[in-house]
């Protein structure tokens, strides 16, 4: 009973760049026929969040509630069906982050409709959709390697890299959908699949349902699977110092394309929840160097009070212990480096060969450079960092993040293949 | 560095207990200490939905946005270890249906927190917590199996049932956590694990990201993954009649303890989304029967027009076809019978066999007796669904879904026990 026909990409392309040119007319009618009341309102109400730009949106961006995120494999063997994919994807993209369907019509009913539909009436929902390339992105296949940057150095073996699971590593490409509605974000990873077909298979996905770090001053910080505050030192995308000084790639990048860009790690962390749950919370509070209410360092009372790193308590014992997690991860301990995260919090259910909760913290970072920054930060970590004995790093990726697009027509990379 | 003490059921029941006295002052309190901003701002300022009363929350309450749901099975061999577990349980849940934490205080460092500590801070967000008894339950194990109501018959081997997993299915206890924050929902399930440690584990568990039936004529009806409105003609919990006639159980029962209570049937169905993407927009909305933009049927034109199974086309063919889901599922098709579907949409990632998306609806639908209503109605629908094409039950359920508690110290299925 059913046509099995495979759209053409290049249809598919042709129709979504025209709706794009279609533009604010669509967007209007999208609103005027969307349903009054349902939820979540506030995410159908809210203007979208511009899709083009110097920079991709999605890491100044003020962090969304959700996530939905994949690593994407390249099947194709020729350059060109992956700068068709990128284009398609990038006019889709154009059309999502405007709460549009993919496609403009699906009045064609012989054909299979052009946007799958389940995000139709939810609005933009803040919707971002951030594209990178990982490391084998820029190897033999599609001679791009002498574009890769020296800052894409593939991730060195970190202590505590003995868990990690090549099935949840790597890939070619790397999606990150972020919104404020989990349909809103599912639906561009399940539509990019749809227009990948043929040229790249998702490798490994990640739906992360809620943010544990603040991006913004407005944000509050929300906790971790370990009730605990999650980045309450984060960079804060209002200090343009710090992410020009952190975040962007500047002049010093040896890859011109890349400037205005940024590094993505990638790091899925379990967290040993039955393990933390049994802990005393004096032992809680030690390895965060937190209190776990107010999220205050030991050494304060407030939670942006700054961490008296060097208070001793009358044991002659530093308040906040050598191996605390704020101490091992403080700008102060790492050269003054710092990242900029925008992490999730996951569970996958249970874990067959243990009955155990298969949950934690789906860690993303923006950074300058990788080996100046996550690298050193997390060999610290890695090895001295008392939250060790609660999570295991099973998942580990890096991309190379490119500028924004400028406008209808530009993709991903489009200079890379010129 | 851990101390691993677990802590003494009986004290956290008491902690718990003791909390729950403590009652609306705490509730004003972690109101008073919220946050201002940040997100999900409309789940936080929320008024709690009561936990206590004739009926359990969580079946006629307006649908809440997000799930998170587990089967639990019973490690314990003593009907006491279950009567404190389902007691401390209960007393968890009073507290945390209002924004509460599991305990009162943590002010004892030196234990383990009473409360996990992640949802703190985000409110009472809608949520409700409802708990069921699977057929199991009633084995020789507890000496409860003359309670067992004759409702509760083990479902039969239904057609399609062939790709039904064991280790999705089935259960002794059945916990059901829906809220506007997915935090605060997964913030039960994890939390019912570790107060069931010793007696109970999970089974099985799901995550639903976003609602796909509306239950109250408040709610508008969102889609599902295949992109079409689901649910248009669920009953509305508005709707006395149809409460009291197909949900609630009523004096027909053989065991009067389920008076007010009701059964609830899960069933994990996953989308062929690859293939269902790549069907025409006319097969999938002859397979519904519904237009895929307004949710009209095929016969009409607003989404609560009555379907007119009898209308014929110009070809002499129904205009609905014969094996639409629409019709199959129709009351007139199931001798006037319906059921209330509480289902959400679900995605775990990628299937590691297929490299396809593993994902679809988590269906969750009560009734007043599933031999009369979800068997004969799937019966049909397995049969001759034109859906089947594209949909495999991967998981199946049942459960007695008891009354109410009436205040602390209740608990779900106390009278079994006396």
């Amino acid at each position: 009973m059913s046509s099995k026909s495979v759209p053409s990409r290049r249809n598919l392309l042709g129709a979504a760049l025209g709706a794009a040119a279609a533009g604010a007319a669509g967007y209007a009618v999208a609103h005027e026929t969307g349903h009054a009341g349902g939820s979540p309102a506030a995410a159908r109400t809210q203007e979208p969040v511009p899709f083009y730009g110097a920079r991709q949106a999605g890491i100044a961006t003020p962090a969304q509630d959700r996530l939905a995120f994949a690593a994407f494999d390249i099947t194709a063997t020729d350059a060109e069906s992956v700068q068709v994919m990128l284009g398609t994807w990038a006019a889709a993209a154009a059309q999502m982050t405007r709460g549009l369907p993919v496609g403009a019509d699906d009045r064609n009913t012989q054909s299979p409709p052009v946007d799958t539909g389940e995000a139709e009436g939810l609005g933009p929902a803040r919707l971002t959709v951030t594209v990178g390339f990982g490391p084998t992105f820029f190897d033999e296949r599609f001679g791009l390697s002498h574009h890769r940057p020296a800052a894409l150095a593939d991730l060195p073996t970190l202590p505590g890299d003995g868990s990690l699971q090549p099935e949840r590593s790597g890939g070619d490409l790397c999606v990150q959908a972020c919104a404020d509605d989990p349909t809103v974000a599912f639906h561009v990873i399940r539509n990019f699949a749809r227009l990948a077909r043929g040229t790249a298979v998702i490798r490994w996905s990640q739906l992360g349902f809620g943010r544990t770090s603040s991006t913004s001053q407005a944000q509050q910080t929300e906790r971790n699977l370990m009730g605990f505050k999650d980045g309450t030192r984060n960079i804060k995308s209002e200090s343009g110092t710090d992410m020009a000084d952190y975040v962007w790639v500047g002049k010093e990048t040896d890859q011109s394309w890349m400037r205005d860009g940024s590094y993505l790690v990638a790091r899925r962390i379990r967290m040993l929840i039955e393990s933390w749950d049994t802990d005393s919370l004096a032992d809680q509070q030690n390895v965060f160097g937190r209190f776990r209410t107010s999220g205050a360092p030991l050494t304060g009372h407030g939670e942006f009070d700054t961490p008296d790193l060097n208070a001793k308590g009358r044991d002659g014992q530093p308040v906040i212990p050598a191996g605390a997690h704020i101490r091992l991860a403080s700008p102060s301990s790492n050269n003054g480096q710092k990242i900029l995260r925008r992490g999730y919090s996951y569970t996958d259910g249970i874990d067959a060969t243990t009955g155990l909760l298969d949950a934690g913290l789906f860690f993303l970072a923006y950074q300058k450079d990788p080996r100046k920054q996550f690298v050193p930060i997390q060999t610290r970590l890695g090895r001295q960092d008392n939250l060790n004995e609660y999570i295991r790093h099973t998942g580990s990726a890096l991309f190379a993040v490119p500028p924004g697009l400028k406008g209808a027509g530009d993709w991903w990379g489009k200079s890379l293949f010129a």
